[in-house]
């Protein structure tokens, strides 16, 4: 098992490639944190471009260092265009880490997803009900039954979708990131749980979508594990940073994204983490 | 008539029932403000989910508490997913909000406008030329001729828009809110006027989209006319509160969501408004 | 060539006109920063009203004093609405501004780039390489090879895009200009250097594309080469002032959009600029 000293240094090593090489990062992402997302990835070190269409995603996914896909707010142009995009991404060996946010809402979404098994994203990054989901979506072995999905927000707790996390992360040979209130990270060999945070992430729409497109920014230069541990231990250090100084969750999400960017690679590093076998 | 204490207290409930069981409610809303209307609903306690698609939008309709419908940047998928959604909300009984935003500006926002006259929207949220807009397309009575809509801000007074926000109520049988200087909120019989707010709140985007939004968060757990009420009143708190703390529209609209989610059921219940026969 | 003075006059002027009569501005932008944009636009004194589709954008381009298209977040709906606006304004003779963010991803985006070229922007707003690269679209002459785009960043500098720039501006019979360090002003004739800003405004997204809105707010009151001068130095003047408040890109954002609502018309015009000969 890697030691929790080698996984730091790797940490290190993936905020400092990121904020001296500015990977672009493309993604196709939902309208509702949209910019959100880009500002959270401009914070962390990326270069941020965002498209629909599947020629583009390809294009980007070819250029590009990483690519995140988000299934919030679907359009009609997703279907081609996050299929063709992942595709891309898969064929060249680009990462890209998939939020399957919305999963259990209408038969396009689920048959997208579907379609994305073949691709492996090389992170998926979700909630607790969402993992346990995409985990029976996908016929992979699960512990309990299929999560009971309401509207986006999670209704079972990141320890009942510790399973179809490494389900998950065994058949995407990647890793998966279950957000909560302790984050829990793993690659079918590892888990991690990353704690910190704050009560106010809840109250703000995006928090989840935007730590996706920051692990996309991350895997330019990490493995799959590291990128999704890095994203996490970032989050909950300006976050909980962040919180000391809002008056609520506008002024939260504005010092969260300052603190996100002001962040070095030894603080983000050193936020609380544990390690142990899968 | 209703007394303004029983009115009172009915916005009390509102408010503590919306905080203690954190309603989902979805939204077809307009991209510019997505953003602002998924995090007002939230700071108000609901919990958000917007999408596009028909099959999407009534499968929320049908899961969630209450639904909200703007028609603000209209894509061609729009025609079928309102229209789909609208019509779900009425069969299933789910209180859903129209904002009519951009009416006037295109043939096939006014067909739109057209269908959802059968679906009677619980709450209609619009300003003083919209609602005269819509009186006219939907061949309501009105006093006067038809507003004429300069993009999206109105050119009459909530006065003038008095009769067409009473025949629309009394169509609907539910209730209307006309945003102005003084709100203005009637059920048909009812018309109450809610005042504070800022001049702020005309220097950012959203705030009558997001108002809508909190509106739909109200009707999960009250009558339209309350629901109604109840946001126009935590708006002109929320909004005179932050005022205090803005250096210009940005850091407005900052405190003011601080504000929404700071603000308590009390405090909302009693901040200024009148009450009349319509 | 007209004197430094009596350009600085023209900007007071516009600023002036701009918030004393509230002009309508259409918009079709992409989603990523459509907030941004609109927020900007109202904070400088417009109205701002975002469409996709083109019979929309055709009436916004007739009832309106400017509009803004920015080819950012393409989309199926955009060839006919893009084209059949700037069509409605050209016809019609509404200044209208292009933003062509996004040029060389896909094969869409060039087709429409290059379809608006007979409809003549009165004002293109763009990075240095998008500028090398639109002109090479259009086939006009430029100094050295077309740019190489790295998804939406500049990969050369403003002045490398002097040449195209000019081509451009001469072509359209208005003005570009063209944002970096220090932003080039052209109209054909004249060159102005707008001075200011801050590096902040690279580590948030949209200050790119909420310049090419506010341009529009000022093309509806002067000039092209006035409108484009007076929103370089209106965002040159609010950034050097955000950044003295910021803790970091998003209170830098806020207070950007504060200080841009608070500058006066004669601040505007005596911000750094200088004037040469083309």
């Amino acid at each position: 098992m890697l030691s929790k000293e080698n996984i730091q240094k790797q940490i290190v090593e993936a905020v400092e490639d990121v904020k001296a090489t500015t990977p672009l990062v493309g993604s196709i992402t939902n309208v509702i944190t949209i910019d959100f997302v880009a500002n959270a990835q401009l914070a962390a070190g990326g270069s941020a471009a965002m498209v629909y269409m599947g020629e583009e995603g390809a294009a980007l996914a070819q250029a590009g260092r990483a690519f995140y896909i988000n299934m919030g707010s679907l359009l009609p142009v997703h279907e081609e265009g996050v299929i063709a995009t992942a595709r891309a991404a898969h064929e060249t060996g680009t990462p890209w880490v998939l939020d399957p946010v919305g999963i259990g809402i209408g038969s396009l979404r689920s048959m997208i997803l579907r379609e994305l098994k073949a691709y492996r994203p090389s992170v998926i990054r979700c909630n607790a009900s969402e993992a346990i989901a995409l985990a029976h979506e996908w016929g992979l072995e699960t512990q309990g039954a299929a999560g009971d999905v309401k509207g986006v927000d999670s209704t079972e707790t990141v320890s009942e979708a510790r399973a179809a996390a490494i389900s998950l992360a065994k058949w995407t040979d990647g890793a998966v990131t279950v957000s909560g209130e302790v984050d829990l990270i793993t690659d079918g060999e590892l888990v991690a749980h990353s704690s910190g945070g704050s009560a106010l992430m809840g109250k703000v729409t995006g928090f989840g979508c935007s730590l996706g497109g920051v692990v996309a920014v991350y895997a330019a230069a990490a493995t799959p594990f590291v990128a999704a541990l890095t994203a996490a231990c970032a989050y909950n250090l300006a976050a909980t940073r962040a919180q000391d100084k809002a008056a609520g969750p506008a002024s939260f999400k504005t010092a969260f994204i300052d603190e996100l960017y002001n962040a070095t690679a030894a603080d983000i590093a050193h936020n609380p983490f544990t390690l142990e076998e899968a």
